[in-house]
């Protein structure tokens, strides 16, 4: 099984806001955001993987800013790390008021997908070689990202959460 | 200001999955199921606040299950605690496949809002009071999701997290 | 083939009014409602059925009061009597503005579906068993509403309706 | 005020039965008819009032034969008589499966509304003349249909309903 | 093959500008315009071929009135030309605010089918034959666009385009 | 008014096929297509002119290969060519199978759009500087389409249009 770059999974997708998306306020929906975001990361992790994908898990989520009515949405996913058939993708949202052209960070987030096989099973995917110091740098952080998920979702004691516990006494995150 | 009770922000919301929100196999799209969510616990919320609410961030989310096309999801949201002007929501994830009448879990979050006056200023809101003994430690437990909330957000420093570190070295999350 | 209480095919459904099911007024189309009304009761009558199930038919339904945008508005559907492989559903409407917390009744009715087996052939539903006053005030009135059905739809003549001559003739229906 | 003829409201709408609209059976589901049958009425009425209108009630509906997935359905829809601030509809739909050009009868219904002025009250809207026979029965058909809907509404007595009445002693509906 | 008349495949769709269809300025866009004229063609060249049909190619298309929120619009698709497996269809599309009643023209255009058989392989269609004379004026004017569609596709050189040559000398399109 | 090269109004869209956007034959709607590519485009169009914009016209569009349900689409926008208030956008788009990651291309084309001020009146948008040898030749040929469309649309005489008439003679379009 060949090997693959993150680039080679990367994928942009643009959206406007429409009415119906939005709050009484005329603010995007955090709900379609996190949406739009499951669909642009399983389309990267469906090129990365050649395979049918499922989300198994979506990290911490914090909105930044709200999106307003009309503004245009720009999502970018890239995988940044691959455990034997799961895959972590690295999604990152801004969007953009045209008439102003003032372009916000929106939010950013890890998903996680695991590749199914045409029987609905888990099957391996390539493997990832980051090349760029920030590919390389997401591709470290992964292991704790994905320590703190096992955590949360009660399949791993805190105890052996090695990477998160080192963290913490180092008091960085 | 007056306080509310947990049960005064129920909220039941039940869907069908269609076509449209289904992957090549099938599944629901795990954003579709986040979107959902979203809606549920921001009318919740609103119930809660009687105000407008946006949302601020949302807690890792685990799929226990894959949901399959035309079953249907029930969705139950309800406020966890309130910290001022932010609201947490419990959402909890049920789908039925009616013929056989199986239930089974799907999954479930903390999304967290905030109430905003009509200048889209964040504004107080109602105390709340948990009643149940799973709303009280659903209320007492806000305390360190918040933490981490913090913490991931790069809003808190590790090391101030004292409902986490105590959690780690007690060994259960 | 077991017996089942209305309670067991008890449905919950909650909608945001959004603008696109709204008209130049921004109320929501009286159509949209019709629609939800009938997704919920076909989910409350499979649920009773174990099957999947077709509509039949739609009783008279009057509008009482106006649904605005951004409301909440939340429909109930309940079994009310089974005719060998059809079933009788009430829905329940209201909505509710959040920031003003004012609930307001929007409407009710009864839809009429079929059980459907795997060839698309009706088949026999389990019996229900009203259990509350409600309930059993529900149930006896089917007769009622069956006839009048049937004679709208042509298929009943108008004098061997007797549940409906006899109301008309003790003058209330 | 001036005067208008049924033939100035036709309303001819067409559509196809998508995935998104079908049961589990590749049926259309009834809810969307009623919801297609209100747009189409809805603009018939605004057609002859020239104003806003809403629905006030839908007359008893049966679905005659099921609409199968990817068939095109044809909704006409023409105003039959008018109540000073009101306006009765007939909707009759039709499905069409192509590559066998199969047309089928799926159901027919009145539908009311009411025209409204920009405060949102009810407004007198042109009085209707009927032109053909077909037009004609129509018109007159509408005060018995109409006390229906007041009575199954709570708004008349049934020993009021005179038309009604002499119908069930008739024999004829 | 039996031979059809151009108003056998007459269709007629009305829709209305709803929100999401609209940007910033409250006008339909044009694209949502080609999507419902590409569904009215479909199913006029799915009437003529008795048959799955494809979109083939789309004629210049020129807007060339806005078309507001909340207006309805008409659009009418009848078939003008048959080329053994392909058809062309013309589209006319007007809008109408109903509380003023003003129409207006928004756009015409030709549209061309391939009729499909059940291996998605291009099949027969019957013979056209036009009636009315604006029908004949179409079907003469089918070789000129024809032609043209040839050219701009690259699949047919300008010098062979022999009806479009000598339009140019004539002065006349 | 500043001057903007072509690649900072560049726009990437990704779009899965849905169920509700296919045919009888799973590929989706040709109209579909032309939807998404106005959005592209006029988005593109609105990055250049830092204003709202409307469609006025699309040039002929031919539709190479079927695009498959569940296949990914990527459509890209840039503006060719500035003429006062109007711009010309070519689109193009691809699409893709992911499980066999076969891309293929699907067809191309030239939206043009007006950019309108805050009264919905044209306004002047920036000077465009092709760079690249592409947006050159694009640039170049704009003159050739903009002459096409304005025949076609009876607004310039067949003789009058000098770029369209010397390239039949030269027998290249």
């Amino acid at each position: 099984m060949n090997q693959k770059h993150p680039k080679e999974s990367e994928v942009v997708m643009t959206e406007i806001v429409l009415p119906n998306d939005t709050n009484a306020l005329g603010n995007l929906r955090g709900g379609k955001i996190l949406h739009w975001m499951d669909i642009a990361s399983a389309i990267s992790c469906g090129k990365h993987a050649q395979a049918s994908v499922v989300t198994v898990s979506v990290d911490n989520v914090s909105f930044q800013n709200p999106i307003k009515l009309g503004d245009v949405v720009t999502i970018k996913a890239k995988v940044t790390r691959v455990f034997k058939t799961s895959m972590e993708c690295f999604i990152d949202v801004w969007a953009e008021n045209l008439p102003s052209q003032t372009r916000y960070k929106c939010n950013e987030a890890f998903y996680t997908f695991v590749a199914l096989d045409s029987n609905a099973r888990p099957r391996q995917v390539p493997a990832l070689l980051p090349e760029t110091d920030e590919e390389k740098k997401a591709f470290a952080g992964a292991l704790r990202r994905r320590e703190l998920r096992l955590v949360l979702a009660g399949r791993m004691k805190p105890e052996d959460a090695g990477e998160i516990k080192s963290l913490f006494s180092k008091g960085q995150f």
